[in-house]
């Protein structure tokens, strides 16, 4: 999916809505225990229950590799159940030398068909620019994670300067608008406002919101461009919504919460193109 | 596997030896191909050639998955083949939060009971510490890697301090000697003395010898400690020493004449233990 559908898909839902899908046999409605295939179910009826009114699917890669020997097979038929019209995001957070990372692109951008993955920019150069050599497919590289973590590392100050800036700064030089996004968990407006300082244009994949406790409007306010600009994630607060027989119902319930939220911050913080 | 018993192989062996598995369906011998699973007979005759010679194995977990939905099992079914005196590595470079970091320590260390992954650092301590926590298993923390792309970001100065050393710094403070490896791709003597002059006993994994052009003898000289302390990576110029009916064969060779400067290396720069 390129920028121009995408932007299309936020424009028709009123919504810069991502729904991670992080299936945890621990955590999914009991009763779909019976099936052979419990976390495709669940997958399935979240889909179903959702697709229409969200712009994006994050699968955590993790989870479905958690799940033994098949678990790339349920994640590939989980990529299959997702209409066209939804952005899918493999989130796999790959990092590797350019040989690598090629097989990594082959594996998540080709053979399952994701339309982007995100990446871990460690390596440097070799290790981001294989993902973005396909057309119409995006690397979503990290910047500033929402983690405690992240002051191990991204918040060193490198001549004043926070690493995840000098990060998203090169990385930007690396690629475009079109074929590059970051991973911004900003939890704070001051955050936001001075990653928009210096990364006005690029879309924004931003975890955490609703179980993890984010600040929609704030991280909006400051984050929303004239293309909107965001994808704003929400897992746990939607997937997880109900543990009961009607947990997709719930499911679409939280979405259509978060959505009545997103559209009224379009107006409000980006009416000059939307 | 403990740090002990890693020694204990190590000295047995005369040799520190790593064998990397980047299986390639290009690569490899095209007689290989007749046969149902090329990649896992290929394996298998490398293993099979190489085990009792060799201290360590580590299967690119890239390649793997690039092979299609099946791939995991044919890491899965490569792994077992390994016989259990021979340290694993699964070089998969994770780095994820806490939750998910968990997952991936289950899919690689329990699931499919590697000794060891590659962990990417840079979310931070809740990315990097959910791998030190099972018994006998090992993160191997990318610290500096050998790929062009280092410069990006590992060697920018913070407040005169290489990225890389910080984060070997940090990440030390989080693990021991008996959990905790770096990947050290040093290509200059200065930079391996460099190393050791801050992390004195951590093992060490160091890509890049043969097909890449390493000079084992300067990194020996410098990286070896009195517990030896490194991990001397082959990938290409082993499993790729011949295209023929010969290719196992060729791999022992490669393997053998390796061994031999080793087993000189340890005599000269580490005979305190050895």
């Amino acid at each position: 999916m390129n920028r121009q559908e995408l932007i299309h898909q936020i424009k028709t839902k009123s919504s810069y809505l991502c729904v991670g899908l992080d299936p945890d046999i621990q955590k999914i409605p009991p009763h779909l225990l019976k099936y052979d295939n419990p976390i495709l179910v669940f997958n399935q009826a979240i889909i179903e229950a959702t697709s229409d009114i969200c712009v994006a699917y994050k699968p955590n890669v993790a989870f479905f590799e958690a799940l033994g020997l098949n678990g790339l097979q349920i994640l590939d038929e989980t990529r299959k159940l997702i209409p066209e019209d939804c952005f899918t995001i493999a989130d796999a957070k790959r990092g590797d030398i350019g040989n690598t990372a090629t097989m990594y692109a082959k594996a998540f951008l080709e053979l399952m068909n994701f339309d982007s993955i995100t990446v871990a920019p460690y390596m440097g150069k070799d290790s981001v620019e294989p993902f973005m050599q396909l057309k119409n497919k995006w690397a979503i590289v990290l910047g500033l994670t929402s983690n405690q973590g992240n002051i191990d590392f991204q918040k060193q100050l490198i001549n004043g300067v926070p690493l995840y800036e000098i990060v998203m700064k090169t990385t930007m030089q690396w690629g475009t608008v079109d074929n590059l996004m970051f991973v911004v968990g900003a939890t704070n407006e001051e955050e936001f406002a001075h990653i928009r300082s210096f990364c006005p244009e690029h879309f924004l994949l931003v975890p955490g919101v609703g179980a993890q406790g984010g600040d929609l409007e704030k991280l909006s306010q400051y984050g929303l461009t004239k293309d909107v600009g965001l994808l704003v994630n929400s897992t746990r607060s939607v997937i997880y919504a109900s543990k009961g027989e009607d947990f997709a119902e719930k499911a679409r319930e939280e979405v259509l919460a978060l959505n009545e939220q997103m559209s009224s911050y379009i107006s409000k913080y980006c009416s000059s193109s939307i």
